[in-house]
């Protein structure tokens, strides 16, 4: 069965912690706003909204899989996880990997909201004010305390995993989430990896495993940008 | 087994969406923070951050069922909800279940950013004008959106659940986030919900479930106030 994954097509975004699931797997899909003769995000956007979709999500990303749509990140992996090889056989292990990515839902939403606190509507330089007061308070508090988290997560494992001893989906939310900080704070997180040798190693380790190399070396690897989960604005960063 | 729920013992929060589903599924609970004798929160802390926590959740509310616990509210109810009868009894259907809750997870987190935009550590009148500016957005435009959505999934479920011809843990949350939304925006909810007729219905027919009847009777449940996610200040609510 080939995978339709639907997101965004300029973005990485959230669509791409799924992006990296599918690529680790070397599962067959579809990115399918990215199609040229797919229909693009019209395309998306009618499987959202249209009347025939009876189990409609709230946003993208979601994927179909056959005659199945699924919605919310994290809620895309847990279902993928098992399916590829990407989450622990057992059932608490699995519920164990989907507590960590809803903790990385979390900080993602933190994360994107160092540009956008009042709200998404209204565009960055209309609450520039309110992003420096609000990401001043997440470089001090919130980006130690999330990063510190699992940081000590890995600690706990043995250092080279987040859970168990392969490769699971988490690990690759965790290179995503390092990759994309320091594409966002370059200063603040060179401060912060002087204290997480593990997570800087893992998302090494990620960066060179080899079907991911192979991704981020393709046209299929999105640049980080100005519209996506992380952006870079000098004035934050600080 | 008599499960442990750990939570703040003050306010109603994200445990409280745990807590509406170990009442109706009349489940043996203990709320540990709640407790005189059990160490109150200090023993919630104690399960986080001690070094014998061998999965230990970045944040309450947990759960402990014998050996294990579960962190994330969300994750809690995936766990919960097939073992109580909360849930379908496919796979298919318990995704999708777990994704409703998921798009409420998003959402309660915007609704407490009404009153913490900036900071969670920071207290709410020093990021009022802040708030005031999220708020206004958010009423206009999140509120309507979110809430909009559940009624159309009600509506193309038949009306009276949100998942299946049966109660699960959605339709808890659902009533949960009305009434909280009641609380904290007495006025923008009388507005929003003469279009929100089915969402009202269900809210309704969960108050008068009779575990949840006797629940909210009872002194288990906490009543709203100004620590939780819901908060009533007049200045946001126009």
């Amino acid at each position: 069965m080939r995978y339709e994954l639907h997101y965004w097509p300029s973005i990485q975004g959230r669509g791409e912690f799924v992006r990296l699931a599918l690529e680790a797997a070397n599962a067959d899909y579809l990115d399918i706003a990215r199609q040229p003769d797919a229909g693009g995000a019209a395309s998306m956007l009618q499987l959202m909204e249209g009347q025939a979709t009876r189990r409609p999500p709230f946003a993208p990303p979601f994927l179909k899989a056959g005659e199945q749509i699924i919605g919310q990140t994290a809620n895309i992996l847990l279902f993928l996880g098992p399916r590829h090889d990407l989450a622990p056989a057992d059932d608490a292990g699995r519920l164990w990997t989907h507590q960590l990515q809803l903790t990385f839902t979390d900080f993602i939403k933190e994360i994107h909201d160092t540009h956008h606190p009042i709200a998404s509507g209204l565009y960055y330089e209309d609450q520039r004010d309110e992003a420096v007061r609000y990401t001043r308070a997440f470089l001090k508090h919130r980006l130690p305390k999330y990063l510190g988290y699992f940081e000590k997560i890995l600690e706990m494992n043995g250092g080279r995993h987040l859970v168990g001893d392969r490769l699971t989906y988490v690990d690759l939310s965790l290179f995503q989430v390092v990759t994309g900080l320091r594409f966002a704070f370059p200063k603040a997180m060179a401060e912060a990896e002087a204290n997480l040798p593990l997570s800087v190693a893992l998302a090494d380790a990620v960066a060179g495993h080899p079907r991911i190399a192979a991704y981020l070396a393709s046209d299929r690897r999105i640049a980080f940008n100005q519209q996506g989960v992380f952006r870079h604005y000098p004035e934050l960063d600080s």
